[in-house]
């Protein structure tokens, strides 16, 4: 077995077998195998794609390849819930500490903003003090005392993870389903997880804007996880415009504290959260039924229980709990822009992929690995997704630095502006179910 | 521009500029694009392809790379001819001498053996003495005194491709037509080349063996040939079988002396090199049609003058020109062993790509680039393709070290002989004309 040979049978268009898979991502991991044919590897996986069990085996060897976390015995099933990427998406931040307090452990470990979508770690950081980089004890000991974490990958978990995603992500092979998958469910069992609701984005947003690729997905996820002993449920859902009120980093915290105080609470954003949460207490055996789970959660959300375990999960990972009542603790704004539509009819919202483009460009997202972020950038939607609205009307608002200037924007934001005569569409468009 | 967004573009069947395409090769070739990122783009390449004039960027920036030969002004076009690649192919030896004594300059840069099978330069170095790393200095001096050298690709010469290459050979993507044009034609315009008879192999024992893929490669090669100046013909020809009654490195030389001399002529091999040589007249603008440059190629071989101008060569480059009437000064095998047909009909051949890989195997050819080749190793046909043979007839003869032996061999062998009901077909298939 020689990597060569692997490359050619795969860029053939052969189907590998586990201990080639294995070989491999092993010879990857351990530098036997040079980092250009692994890249090679890739683009060939890209175009000639990989079955169902290929891609399990895949994802087994990548786990393989460091530490998992060993989590104690819970009651209920521990229970993750992942979004393939978009523009606004602060749905963790509702749906952990929701899930936790109705019992249900969450270990989350999530990622960093990509492309033009955010991430969940940058915006975490953006609460003063937040801590992202626990260890596996931390973790561990966390999940134990308050039933949820949210942090980043470790050193120990996933190497070839590490190693793939940062050549796919140097070498433009990012869009691949097979290579998606095993990068989402190694790392996901290498937590323990054994509950995974996912949150597959299509749409102009999405990272695969195609609604047939994006069911390739999802179907994938769903019976690769299956394979790997996790029950996941996928749930596609529309990414053409931002999800909720805001799209930033410090900005979505400030909406995602006012979403679980039930104060200004988007009812998108809520539906979805309450879905996603209700899939994840029906996949980790808590509820009979996504309906059930729904309904268990909107209790929680409305007794409270959600914030303070959001608080809880601020003071354990080094933040200022406080800032759940004084979300003005948070990095604010130096200046703000109005954006207004030019044409009359049904605003359908911000378009997420350009709004994406220019929080990235302002330094709210990153174009390269490791680059830093400002929390402070961002854009806030005054008119509600399914309003008439009319020429001239103030839609949104954007927020940056002292240099923001209607001049530095241009005319661009107008562009962003969605306002149809058609009636806007559902943002849930299919569920693939894990007994199918 | 950068490279990231290159390899996105071509990995989503873009086409790219000329401006593109230089910034990745010049950038590959200063080491300002990792070598993973020119796998993925080459791998990229291979499953998307590239149009005519993407392929013509790529060669001329890959030409542009390096240095070029600048020939002194010849009454003739400075014309080759190139192979993409056979067992038992040994055309150069009798071309390269032929064409230069009918007056037309001959500059070959040749390669080494590649996979089953054979080089140029590994059948020379079976000549004591003989040196394939002329400079570019000893080049331009030997062809202005005897019209032909055969040497190696220099350090100087297309750096571009020797980077590529190496690359493409350790990440299995040899087989692709804009690369290899890529590859063929800008060395073959850094050495001066305006004119180029192409042999374009098909069949089981080429590296393309599809006769669609093979004829989609001579037209690339043709038409961007053509864009950079060269007047190119591709001739489509059988590589199914062992082409002559030889396959091997020192083998090779002694039946070329002894066709050279008209001792012992394989008719399908003096019709070929006649073909190829009388196409070369042509291209060099020395005769007006291919018949008419067999004609004069007949003659100047049986004048001796070809002979003479090998002697010359032999001379030139370091090598005792005593082997023409010496071959027993080559490397001689230690051991031979009979092949037997085990059936009566008509004798096709031996299989070419099954032999090539045995000669590999023994040490003929190389499996990792820079091994020593053993020069003794190989095959010799006893009985000529279309004769008609009965079974346990002996067919051919191996030739190796003191470790040959029916054991080694086994069964294998008898697999290689091709002998069927039918009759032979040509080896001539198709011409892929410039002016077309």
């Amino acid at each position: 077995m020689n990597a060569k040979a692997l490359i050619r049978k795969k860029r053939d268009r052969g189907t590998l077998d586990e201990a080639e898979i294995r070989f491999f991502v092993d010879g990857a991991v351990a530098g036997k195998i040079e980092r250009y044919q692994v890249t090679a590897f890739l683009m060939a996986v890209f175009f000639a794609g990989m079955t169902p069990e290929e891609t399990a085996f895949l994802t087994r060897a990548m786990l393989d390849s460091g530490e998992s976390l060993v989590l104690p015995g819970f009651n209920l099933q521990p229970t993750d819930k992942h979004s393939t990427g978009g523009v606004g998406d602060k749905i963790s931040f509702l749906v952990a500490p929701l899930v936790a307090a109705a019992g249900v452990p969450v270990p989350m470990i999530s990622g960093r903003s990509l492309g033009h979508t955010g991430g969940t770690l940058d915006k975490l950081e953006s609460i003063p003090g937040f801590r992202t980089d626990l260890s596996t004890e931390e973790m561990l000991g966390q999940l134990e005392r308050i039933g949820v974490f949210i942090t980043g990958q470790t050193e120990t978990l996933v190497p070839a993870d590490r190693l793939f995603y940062a050549l796919r992500d140097a070498a433009s092979i990012v869009e691949s389903v097979p290579l998606i998958t095993g990068s989402i469910l190694s790392k996901k069992a290498a937590a323990g997880v054994r509950g995974l609701a996912l949150d597959v984005k299509v749409g102009a947003g999405a990272f695969m804007p195609d609604r047939e690729r994006g069911r390739e997905l999802a179907t994938t996820l769903v019976s690769v996880a299956g394979l790997l002993g996790i029950r996941a449920r996928a749930h596609l859902t529309g990414m053409d415009h931002v999800l909720g009120r805001t799209a930033g980093n410090a900005i979505e915290i400030v909406e995602s504290i006012s979403a679980l105080r039930r104060e200004q609470l988007d009812p998108e954003l809520e539906d979805l959260t309450l879905e996603l949460g209700g899939s994840m207490l029906e996949l980790a055996g808590a509820c009979a039924s996504i309906a059930a789970g729904r309904e268990r959660l909107d209790q929680v959300w409305r007794s409270g229980a959600a914030l303070e375990r959001f608080s809880a999960l601020l003071a354990q990972q080094g933040a200022d709990p406080g800032v759940v009542d004084h979300p003005d603790r948070l990095p604010r704004p130096e200046r703000s822009l109005e954006v207004r539509t030019s044409s009359d009819g049904t605003f359908h919202g911000l378009r997420a992929r350009e709004v994406g483009e220019w929080i990235t460009e302002c330094g709210g997202g990153r174009l390269v690995a490791g680059a830093a972020v400002d929390h402070r950038v961002g854009v806030e939607l005054l008119a509600r997704r399914g309003e008439t609205v009319h020429a001239g009307d103030v839609v949104a608002r954007l927020h940056g630095r002292a240099d923001l200037s209607p001049e530095s924007v241009g005319a661009r934001a107008a562009t962003w502006v969605d306002v149809r005569l058609e009636p806007i569409s559902p943002l849930q468009e299919a569920v693939v179910d894990p007994d199918r």
